[in-house]
């Protein structure tokens, strides 16, 4: 929210607005002053949920209260007019996958978790897109807890991923984990992903935003919707609208699956933000028995797609087996995803 | 778990199980250690995810691992054989709604937050019914945070409902919240609800069980797997074996919504449990545009059915109005789960 | 917060304050409506950090403000010319002990999690009282995840409470489960403790408010600082002013300790309400190595006593072992906790 | 835990051995297999709470279970007697400040949370330093929620920073936001801090341990120990041994404080790491009147240092007032301090 006080506002009701404006935000410290044209600016970060713009306009010496909430300025639904919306839906073309994200078709991006090699990542490619995937997942660089984990096959997971691109005529989804690699992933990649764990990375998300590739912006772990968004806005206002966000479990309590799936962020989002929104029910669940579910309930509750792993042999894989889907139970999803999407409407 | 001791096992033997059993447990301060017929008995909680029973058994001086979840003896998922499971779902009959929860429809539980009057809650029961509904919710008794709340119309909150009950001819489900009362809220419901503040609360749990009717346990706040089925076994063993859960929303560092609904507990459930499970929409988001989408996707992803919200004027209501469907919201999601069944091979 | 509208107050103004109201509440679907001498009278409950009764007070329609924080009237800091509190803190006075909690005495409470047997709590309470700690400890009937779990001693294991206070002069405290069981726990009792799983349950609150003994009221798991105020305050609104308040670890992500000990709250506290606040490192930590720290800390940061569990032998201990203190590591305790007193200008 | 397998073990023998690590791991999808010398290695992360070694040393195939904590071989307290860690304790020299932290000495790092300008930054180090700080914090790069809101005064704010320890003798700690800048950062500062938002940064930690000044490494919002423990190996991976932990405060449910500070982390951390640990309880609390309570229970509870905001007139600052203290409350914290540390055989 930002308050313009008037020019002739005393210095008691500029402090009355400043102490309550800063009762009011989400982060009272971040409360900011400025002057604008010989008037105090007064900008913070509050949701919609806490905040009435109605009850400063009341104050003495407000003279507007402007943009609701500033801290997503280009991702906030008040962009209904911006030129990338359409009918209050930000449209995320990506061209050599023939699918715009966010126009209602349910899209599937598919995969194995890591890129392990030329003839899995082919095989796998394959299936998915026969399977109605259009787009394959893979990761090259992987960000991992520890030092001695394994950290991806790196510039050669990349190359692979662009033979399978090229063969399959399958679009390519794939992380860039520091601003330095962006340039390098875009040129391979349909969509640079970037990862829970960089969401609060801001020279990355610069990075990100300064190329023309659609970015898939995951959520942090434990990430507030404030945040969240505001990270896309730090890709949206270096100029790149195409921005997809991607719910895969919060941090919580519950030890019962790896992570909990906020599957209820999905109609908040559509209250706040034109950006399309896929989940990740891999992450999530981290148990391939308990994705088809979730799958089905984000399609159910209006996710304008999955991200979802998938590899040839999840028992052969040493990595990531627990949670990726075979290929025939892949099948069987996509088809009963099919049934779905069929009676509210949609098209896979 | 429990682990039983050879009868030879030496002091040493028995002394590293039991270390070791501490350091496997989900909580190494409830480890016991009994006799039984000369032999050392160990028992301690600790799900599958963490331990596997095999490693014990593996040890020097133990006889056999017995009983891998005894905290969930009658809930847990190993009962597939006990009188009360079919095919592995244990199925709740609601005589006077004519429906089973658990046997695969979807079984649909609407009404106010609170019962107010007479008028509305004859409304609300007709309309919902006509529009699906089984069962007819609606608090008599409500827990309140704050003792200056309103506390619920009480009894004659109950009777209202028998009249309703009567008048319209659906079933009722109500909530108890103290031993003394269950007796009274049972010659009316024809299930008796748990809340949430009340599932850590032993002695109501065990007079619950100690009557026939079936008993709605919602999940606790912060309740883990182990606790929610832990207090639905406290039912079970006082011999009532018709357990419905239900998952309304866990409290999580997320503010957009009034709670996080842990949607991905219905398929580790399944895993788990014989007891079906409801989704509480409402709660969870505590918002009405926001119930919908969640609706649909607990119907997607395997829930036996739905507790939710409706109120004949939510923006007259003085309590809950902000989380309440209106009729014409209600008729419509109704429609709408009903396309959704359809295509999942299930029927409301 | 509690706004009365005037009695010429129009309906679209009344509208008005009461969306506003919803807007600010911290549980929008609590705001409620009522009349009072046939004026509008509206309750919300909201903190002091998010909504500024000034606000409401400019509103058009709008009498006065009163009462800020209803939720906790009594044990609110608000209070400090209640005729309980002196200075600003409410002193809860233990004859049997000799000591007034809240006063700036640091009391320390010690004993064993279950009372076993009578050996075991005469010895434990004539170490902990040669030590300094001046109320023994001791649960008879314990609140168990599982109903195959070890329940406690019940009303035996309150002989052998009533037995130790006797012999060795000191002061007990122990748990009461049910509103049912209050009176007799209280007639041993020198303090009658409602524990965490019980903290929401309002009969049992209201059963320990009718009486006369103090009562140690533990924090929720996952209870808000509201919702603890709030649950005091169904005790002090009976007329039992002598609440003591007990923080014993929250349940959030962090998996390194059982509970994450909430010590932050303390000077929260203070600034919210009268009453004393002691803190139980036992259950926080889960681990007798890490016990001397925190309570170190606790008495740094301006708690008013301890609650920690020892044990003659833990080792033996068949339940609780690992969190309780041997007598050698409790002495250690006590002198450290007497060198950071006398710095801080207290007595123990 | 890193498991070798016999030479001559068969493959149902190597897949048991598989099953179980997977069963018992944190992260049962980072369990990796590899070969070393023609034998099979099987690597998981797994804390010392939840699975024995020995469980697995006393499986068919199995040869050697090593290195127990692989996830921090070099921040685990195996290190004892690796040559940065005397009796146990990773000693970090600040040459310039004349302290090593770590070595029992109590070091407070003290100053503003923004480098604003030369006057304030000058005044505050002055006064911190007379107070007994040893070193003067303040951002010159500040990560921010919106790109919109201030990013903090970048190089001009460093060169304050060079000023300020030059003409008054203290030593410097300030953020480094990217791998790119991280040399430039340790020209100017003793100490380079990695933010909560980046301690899942894997090039910016890499990058600081490319270089030779000490790493204050901040816990993110929601890490485990195990994160943040496997990001201190990062650093010290490459060759960086001079890390110092700063726990500022988790994310929880908790309303009450900007963060819950998990101050019994510190206990746990000697349990587990040779790495000094200090606490800042600004960002924790998130307001000033709560900070000498928690500064005094951290030094109780047995941290090595301090991380503290300090302004010159915290009701001018327009960013973080809330939480600075003012330089009256400070001077009074340090005689407060210097009486706890008296009585725990400590100096400042």
């Amino acid at each position: 929210m930002r308050i313009l006080l008037s020019p002739d506002a005393t210095a008691r009701e500029a402090g009355e607005v400043l102490r309550l404006a800063r009762e009011a935000a989400d982060r009272p410290d971040e409360v900011s002053v400025e002057t604008r044209d010989g008037r105090m600016l007064i900008s913070m970060t509050a949701n919609g949920e806490s905040v009435d713009p109605a009850m400063f306009e009341r104050l003495a010496g407000v003279e507007t209260v402007e943009d609701a909430r500033p801290i997503y300025r280009l991702a906030g639904i008040d962009q209904l007019e911006a030129e990338h919306a359409v009918r209050g839906r930000t449209l995320v073309e990506v061209p050599y996958a023939g699918v715009t994200i966010g126009s209602g078709q349910f899209v599937v991006m598919a995969g194995p978790c890591a890129v392990e090699n030329d003839q899995d990542i082919l095989a796998t490619a394959r299936r998915v897109r026969r399977a109605g995937a259009r787009i394959l997942r893979g990761g090259a660089f992987k960000p991992r807890t520890s030092p001695y984990s394994f950290q991806g096959t790196g510039i050669e997971g990349l190359e692979m991923l662009a033979r399978a691109r090229e063969e399959v005529g399958i679009a390519v989804v794939t992380e860039a984990m520091e601003p330095a690699a962006v340039e390098m992933v875009g040129e391979i990649a349909d969509i640079i992903q970037i990862g829970s764990r960089n969401m609060h990375n801001y020279p990355l998300l610069r990075a990100a935003g300064r190329q023309n590739k659609p970015v898939l912006l995951k959520r942090g772990m434990s990430a507030t919707l404030e945040e969240w968004l505001g990270a896309a806005e730090y890709i949206l206002n270096e100029g790149n609208p195409n921005v997809v966000l991607c719910e895969r479990g919060i941090r919580t309590f519950s030890r019962h699956s790896r992570h909990t799936l906020d599957i209820g962020v999905i109609p908040v989002l559509r209250e706040r933000t034109t950006l399309p929104v896929i989940i990740d029910p891999s992450h999530a669940t981290g148990a391939a028995g308990r994705v088809p579910s979730m799958a089905m309930a984000a399609l159910a509750a209006g996710a304008d797609g999955l991200l979802i792993e998938v590899h040839p042999e999840p028992d052969r894989a040493l990595s990531d087996g627990f949670q990726a889907l075979s290929f025939e139970i892949f099948d069987a999803l996509m088809s009963d995803l099919g049934r779905i999407a069929a009676a509210v409407g949609r098209e896979i």
